[in-house]
């Protein structure tokens, strides 16, 4: 990931050096180095220093190498060739009349992607108990859409009955950018979703303290309940998944607090399973399983936050209203100015 | 490799952000950055820029991986605490008052010798015919000693009978390092030596342009031959190994050239073999294993150029003098400061 | 002016190259150094550049020459020594604990007051009519005090009879400058003061664009006077002076104009005279410097926006509410750290 | 002439920024800043630094300002429009075709000389005894012409019967640059010539140490003044001039010293005149005053050292061998190549 990112930037360099001939403004580049660690001393820099035939003169900076947008696009692709084409639309500057250059421009996608041909094979590893299973990617779901790669998906889809994935960061933000992002672009349609929750974090949301989350607690646990239940109307109302809850056994929890969430869901019609995998293995997740596969017999009204045919502004609005229950949005600074500028440079109807 | 090298790059900086205990003198910082390719742009930074927060300012740049000391480093070291040991008396820098700064005194050797931890094992791989080699560390021999890890050569000592290794960039530059720093260091003694000899070449030596060596031309043979010779006399004579000319054949190669190398090498008692083994594979190796093996039985007088107590000019002046065969030497400019300073610091006794 | 800030700024780099005894933070320093053009290159630099012998690298940047600390200090001095004990109080920048360091602790105001002499004696020229004048100190308003040198009012309080000095930017931040920074510092007390007024600016107050200016609107020119009162009370109720406004006549003015300003100043007892220096010469100026001469011998209830006593934020509201008629005042951001720190520093009794 | 110098790096930069339609290489820019002091923090910067808004980064650095280019500029120029001419001339940096690129490309050449319009008037001094005297210009003879300005020299000739002026540097370098550049592009032809010699620096010369220059020694005196002669025949056999010593006397030199200098002289037939300015003012400079009027009145056969028909080596070469008495010359590195490159852009017939 990192020696394809850092090719890109050196070959976006050398293309400036040996005359610039798609006038590439130094001062408009957006595409950084990355080294693989936090490294405050190159934050920023200067470089292209040291004369005429040691590159030119500019402001520039390190990432880390996994908030790289080459991370994003390795899990995004379907195989080499949507890779390669992917890499070729990175935009990595602009020229002074504001036009974006691209990694095709420069010729370094064919490089790039021989650089990730074998990044892109899902690493196949297996549970304790002998469950095969993909790592694979590791975007962040702050920068970037945080699930992992849809060739690993895929190839579990082709390779199991059912495939289970993970889609980290909550049921707004790792669910939408899953729903949202990934299995827009990879045409998937999940069957169910599993919101997991567990007593320590409810009764966090509760107001306890966290030393004192080992107690029982049955006045938090009520006061955190709503936050499982609108994570639980996300995924039924705005995505149309049938849904279980899968409450995370801790030694901690007491029967009482079990109760409490699953009488509670069980009110509101929502589905519940108790899973004890950490402390039974396979077997303490059978009940869990058995509603899931059960659900994935079950109409399924699966749809989006938003369609793609909608304006940047109307997307951010559909996400804020629909996900995370604002009001309102309210686009301050350049950020009017910047949604407008994408949609003049045809990125209007991506997914956001 | 470049992890680690990076790591200590990291934590210098860092050292001096903090408040900069060792008193550290930023100009006098030797320690570079490194990345795996060769980008202009990095040569020549300035970085920790931005401000309070974001480092202290300086002039840097960046090195190429495989140039990287820590690279030389792994192949020169016995096991985990011998890395440590020698990653911790890196020099980073100077202080204002010329005294040198280590990795240790920054306690980075650590954390640099985890990463390496792994980098550390030797690699395994077979030939097509299925013999077991190592292949372990790539040090340049233009900066450093130019041959693999004494890890691997060690194993491949217990593992088989006979251990071939190489040391490439001839038997003046190449076997000079092996023999002075690394059987030094690791307390080898080799057996006997091939020196690995191609007619094309020798031609080449005797003046024929590149494109007129798949031609038959004895006189250039003829002229090319006293280069060859000297590289035997300097294993010989200076190294006191018992030594065999391997002739590796091309399919150019006519046999009255062949003929006429193994004829000029016998008349002067220069044991000669033919290699077959690009046309023949182990097959075509076996006269030259043969008398390999003669010669591990005979006797050796295995010797150093120059003994680790002489002063660092004198131990250049051995080398230019002896496997080079210069006339004399002169240290020009800073050369003979600098020599000094390093006995100063205690590095007077070290093989060059 | 120029000269004496570089040499200030060239002195504290050379006390860092020559071993930084004084443990300067080379990214606190504060002091920059002047040139006399708005050249957009040199706003952000990074300077020291070169290696060891070429100073210590450090991010840097020029102000203009007119906008330079110095120019208001040389205009706030008394004589040479009060310029030379001023010039030493300035802080440079901060060691690592925050602590300031002053140009004396760099031993620079000497060699900085040498080059001021000449620039600190006042420069005498002559109106047409052969008036004489003084033409000395011009620091912004903005930025500083904005009002000219303390010494050249000094010296025409000595030399005439009365002595009039501008203080511009409006009868709000000219005035008060005037009076809580210059008058408080060289203990001087107005005797009376003069608010200058067009027709034409008051039109423009009264929302007339530019280019109809040249035409009689009497609506307009009502609509603009609340803006002169305004300033009138300033002068009257805040500091106390006696006060005349000056009608500045315009060639496009007419009689209806001058009579209607005339009138509403009289109506609220506010004293007014026509100046026609502009078309008539020291002649057209008769009538407004006896009625200035008349307010001199009137009693006098000088007095300043704040005490010094107050604290920081304390004077900030004064100035907002008393001056500005601000209904309150919110220190947002730093602004309230900042405040403490320069009390903690004990800069909490000066003027602002 | 810092001003001057800086608008034009300021309207260079300036221009890049603005797009850069004349396609100047940013690390070609050969014209740089100047500060009136030497401050080393500035002698290598990084500038343009700031993002986008705020210029263009490149590698810069700062001159000092009498090394400027502009002082040389300054004294040759005839009248405000040659000054502007020439100024239009100076070459700032080059495309990356290597063209190069003048500041009247940047229409910079009238702001530069509106600057320079009062600092063109040559400054009317007088010495005590009431003598006037120009005293304007001052470019170092190492890095320039080395003598005061055109106008000045002109001015005197038309005020003044006799018109003496200094070319500082030695009858070698300074009287050089002096007769061929200088009065070559004035089309001044000197009357006479005076070389002012000392007792002690002819004793220097012939091997006193500085602390015993205060001793009569002839022996020394006597090694000293083939030195001397050398000059004196430059100036008569090179440049063709009627030529006087003049014994500039200390209260040191003994009696027996002065005779010698004076006796060797006239047996070579070369002028010489004692002058005891310092001690007795103008009345001691009599005799050399009457006889340079005498020597301009002799028969004068002015001529330069080359003709500017002749390339850029050769003038070299007739300036080494006929002032410097070099035995031959060699042009190493990159010297001829930018001789040759001089030429190329139509440098070749230009003084040296």
């Amino acid at each position: 990931i990192g020696a394809a990112n850092n090719l890109l930037a050196a070959m976006l360099d050398n293309h400036i050096f040996q005359g610039n001939a798609l006038q590439i403004d130094s001062r408009r580049i957006t595409w950084k180095r990355a080294v693989d660690m936090n490294d405050r001393q190159l934050r920023y820099i200067t470089n292209g220093l040291g004369g005429r035939v040691n590159g030119v003169p500019r402001e520039d900076g390190f990432d880390i190498t996994v908030a790289s947008e080459v991370m994003a696009i390795l899990c995004l692709s379907k195989d080499i060739d949507d890779l390669k084409a992917r890499l070729g639309r990175i935009i990595v500057g602009y020229t002074r009349e504001e036009s974006p250059v691209t990694a095709a421009q420069l010729k370094a996608e064919g490089a790039m992607a021989a650089l990730l041909k074998d990044a892109l094979k899902p690493n196949l590893v297996q549970t304790l108990e002998g469950t095969p299973a993909f790592v694979h990617g590791g975007p962040f779901a702050n920068i970037a859409h945080g699930c992992n790669s849809i060739t690993a998906t895929r190839m579990a889809l082709k390779l199991g009955e059912y495939a289970v994935t993970e889609a980290g960061f909550g049921a707004d933000l790792g669910a939408e950018k899953f729903i949202d992002i990934k299995c827009r672009m990879a045409g998937l349609t999940p069957s169910a979703a599993v919101i997991v929750a567990t007593v320590r974090a409810l009764k966090h949301h509760g107001g306890v303290a966290k030393a004192d989350l080992g107690n029982e607690n049955l006045d938090a646990l009520e006061r955190g309940l709503p936050n499982l239940l609108q994570h639980v109307e996300n995924v039924t109302a705005v995505f149309g998944l049938p849904t279980v809850v899968a409450i995370n056994r801790f030694p901690t929890d007491t029967e009482a607090e079990l109760r409490l969430i699953e009488d509670r869901c069980r009110e509101l019609s929502v589905n519940v399973a108790l899973s004890e995998v950490w402390g039974k293995g396979g077997e303490g997740g059978k009940a869990l399983a058995e509603e899931v596969v059960r659900l994935c017999e079950q109409p399924n009204k699966f749809s989006y936050t938003y369609d793609l045919e909608l304006g940047i502004e109307e997307k951010l609005v559909a996400i804020c209203k629909r996900v995370y229950r604002a009001d309102g949005v309210s686009l301050v600074g350049d950020a009017i100015k910047q949604a407008k500028q994408l949609e003049k440079l045809g990125f209007g109807n991506l997914p956001i």
